[in-house]
């Protein structure tokens, strides 16, 4: 097996999430961890390993470092990715590639100029529940794909800081399902429609934000799709999919943490509350994402998720932004 | 228990649910059946029993008949309504009072000046299930309601001459869900999104319907309702409801006809189709409504679906239709 | 319709279970309720009508009575039969015949001298998910039928005083189990090995008997029965059935009063308990049971649960008994 | 953390499940691969790792070797066992010690002469749901235990020639139940009874053998225990448990590759067939048993599966086994 060495680009949670499983996969070597600050590089090399640096000039001139991993705060992605095309490096970024149309198309300029490989992370893609959906439908388990649902629904809503520099829960939440479902369906909506409430949490709904959504897709195919969105949910990570087709239906199943079922006198044949929220959920995704990467890189083919993908998912998740202000319909402008 | 003389109003498809569900009741009694087409009303005469009539005073004049059961076509049961009021009967009538909002007003002001018992056949409430959610969520078994969403999925779709005067599918089958949801809710919206596809059968595109849409309302607490329509389910009549709240979730599950669970080399834990169709599924449902009725009026209170409901259901539908035509959110014009 | 006349004999918890379904069904006619105290007659005869009688005779010479329902103590059972048969009247005996071999075989006896109709009430045949596993199993749906399995657990322990006279746990309850599997498995075991524990209530254990028990059948096709028996269980009335072939298995499920599924912070995806006991449960097959009885008897059918099968499943039982008291397998004296 | 140096004894099928799990886990280190022929050593190593041997006092004297995996035929497990603790190593044996009672206590006296570490590989009782399902009996969740059952059916016979070697069905199959509702329940059977029967493969009835079995275990407690073994599955690698108590039940849930329900025309909500058989149903529990090995080595606790806990287990398979040839209950020589 080839092996590709990295450099883990930032050391926040996402970095946290993308670091052990660095070193998990028998493919990649973390060779760097890069902050700005060399006292969070230092930290976070010791959980995980590699030099720490702070220095990016000296990181992308590495010999030994093959890619990067960026998983810095997004209104940094474009420009770490321009600086990694620019020296060569493969790249790996988590999403989304930023909240600006503008700067997406910059940042996708700069990569048609210096191809190198790009993967985006839409890790959900990579979670084997939805890939084995996805196969489901692709190979004509229900016959012609009709309808497509998504549920995500979050433990609690995150602090109102996060809210503010989200680019809003569309861009936030609702790009994830948004990406998920267009992969699914194999096509991109001709049309959207949003509805958003704020019932939980009052600050959100003070900034102009929603807290619970949802969100109709109109297909070329005439195929329907909707996307139920909260931020709150007091059973755990509620994460669910259902295609509805000519032939049948397939639905993936919630997760827990084990597969007992209780009976007492008050309740029967019950679970335990779900995962409670992506990181134990979306565990392996990740793991997965980082091996699609290696596999692509390593043999030349496309990474499964590219820098148009996250182009086209943003657009439509600001379309739907403007649905739920204006109360119209929205054609997105994607491909 | 007191007894009520029952006339049922028309011998199709409708009279022939209502028609063994009266028989059964202990305190239902056929008087007659009623047909402008004598040989009509002997031919159902002969299944359920009363007294076959062709004379609508004669019917209404009759001191046995305590009240009506309309059943006929949709575009006769305001006549029927208004006749029935004046001679000073009870009235159960089958879903909706008419497809035009200025008939149901009409019929609405003869009931203000006649003020005889009126019940709108909106089944669905009073089947078991559907009736233990709106029981747990009018509890607060899951907190506050937050979202709400129906699935109504049907095993294939209507003869196109159905179609065609059905009044378009939101009138004919959303407005079911819309009952029963704002019901569920307490609550009517305050706007509503729809979007519609024909993807099944040409032929209803041709007439300017849908064979599946998705139907978002907006409701005054801020609580978000979904949906989901088809004309075509391959495994059944898909029938579900799922309330979401601050504390948790309640959900309906589908009926089969038997509780077995199979296991062999392909699949595993599998149950059989669902119920096929209405009749099937709901057929408890219409006992349960004329036990309401004739509980309602024997003892005076006034029946647990009004027609102030059904022009409300409409007027949603309308608005419903409207939407999915212009891609505009619409205010139903609602208490 | 054929209209048979009834005499329901007995006034006790079955009577009362037998009386309304005898009302509710349309070929059956409730012409006398006997009990040999006219008091306890005229009572029962106030709820379900006929008229009170405590006169066997003037009963059984009634040419109105086409048959006897038999619903009286256990140990009068037979003395009913006899009399019911030497008068010419079809008989539905709840079950068992009796709690001896011997008395069983001087009835039977006395059918074969005055072949009247007989059918003995194993109402858990006439279960529509009981039947459905059984015709799924038939018709071969699992291949050859290797294992066999059926749980039958009792929400609480009856009163002291029904277990004295109950001829112990295994002629009590199991028998229920006996009768349904080998009717299932059509075929009668070979030997029969039987464990029990009295871990609840020591008055049980102080009369020699059991609280909950295991007993294995071994069938002369080769397939081995498990009965799963308890007088305790905390979340309802639990009554399953699992039946493993050659190609697969089938499963029966619980049965609730709702179909709702809860999800909160502690448990998800949770049913309600179970239905609390036999009369909620099974109040659907006692019906059927005497639907069937008035099929055979108007179509000269033998009716489909004999005199011999509850001599059966009586030495079965017995036999059971016999094992757990001494730890070795016993043959039962069965056809 | 402390990493143990591991001669890995054997390399046979249960060797090639050991490997790449010494090799996943940071604290074990693979220093050698034995096998008295030095071919199959080498082939195994290339595979894996580690030193290819055939001089086993080599091996036994090696300083980098800590602990040794015994993974080799049944029939030489005592041989090593005995060798290596005379050696000083640590040791963690594949079920089970020997297939004689004799010589399992043989390799515990040496073990009290040579007191090393020793587990023995009952792997089920790593497997997180099994684990789980303990744990919740013993924190009292189902209040006092009463019933204890589980399901252990293989999709297909073994070959006939290592049927021939198993020691019978209860010794190869039966015994990993036993000692998993053991160490459940927390107590040892003071009877137990067991039925067998040959339906699938009469190569196996001709050994007189069983390819299906049930035995009960009677608990000193008063609880029962039922295990539900076959050799044949149709739908996958059947592995159930049921723990019945006083205040309510736990059960675990089949494991599937996904977790999607399909619905179709034939069959809804259903799942795809089980995992194929113990290596994929059972992968997680064998690299946890090898962690619960190192926790216990290198912290000096002793592990948690005895040399005394395999001996148990064995001498109560001994006893269906009588049991099942005699049809008497039989009380198993244990503690």
């Amino acid at each position: 097996m080839q092996t590709l060495g990295l450099a883990l680009m930032g050391t926040g949670r996402m970095a946290h999430v993308y670091g052990p499983k660095i070193n998990a996969h028998p493919g990649l070597r973390l060779e760097v961890i890069y902050n700005p600050r060399l006292t969070s590089a230092k930290a976070a090399a010791e959980h995980y390993g590699g030099r720490p640096k702070d220095d990016l000039d000296a990181v992308l001139s590495d010999p030994k470092v093959d890619a990067v991993v960026i998983a810095t705060p997004t209104d940094t992605h474009v420009d770490y990715i321009e600086a990694a095309a620019r020296a060569g490096k493969a790249i790996y970024c988590e999403k989304p590639v930023d909240q600006s149309l503008d700067r997406v198309d910059r940042a996708m300029m700069t990569l048609r100029d210096h191809p190198v490989p790009f993967m985006l992370g839409f890790n959900r893609r990579f979670d084997p529940d939805n890939a084995a959906l996805r196969e489901a439908v692709t190979r004509g388990e229900i016959g012609r794909l009709n309808m497509l649902m998504s549920w995500s629904r979050e433990p609690s809503p995150p602090p109102i800081d996060y809210v503010r520099t989200s680019g809003g829960y569309f861009l936030d939440a609702t790009i994830h399902d948004i990406d998920l479902l267009c992969w699914i369906a194999g096509e991109r909506p001709i049309e959207v429609s949003a509805a958003g409430s704020c019932m939980f949490d009052p600050q959100i709904g003070a900034e102009g934000d929603f807290d619970m959504t949802m969100t109709t897709l109109k297909m070329p195919s005439g195929a329907l799709v909707h996307i139920n969105n909260s931020r709150k949910c007091a059973y755990g990570f509620d994460q669910r999919l259902e295609a509805f087709g000519d032939d049948g239906m397939v639905q993936t199943i919630n997760h827990r943490d084990d597969n007992l079922l209780r009976w007492n006198k008050t309740r029967t044949a019950a679970h335990e509350p779900l995962k409670h929220f992506f990181l134990e959920r979306y565990d392996q995704s990740f793991y997965n994402a980082l091996d699609e990467f290696h596999r692509a890189v390593t043999s030349g083919r496309t990474p499964p998720a590219t820098a148009e993908d996250g182009r086209a998912a943003l657009a439509i998740a600001l379309a739907c932004t403007q649905s739920a202000r204006t109360g119209r319909a929205v054609a997105p402008a994607v491909g």
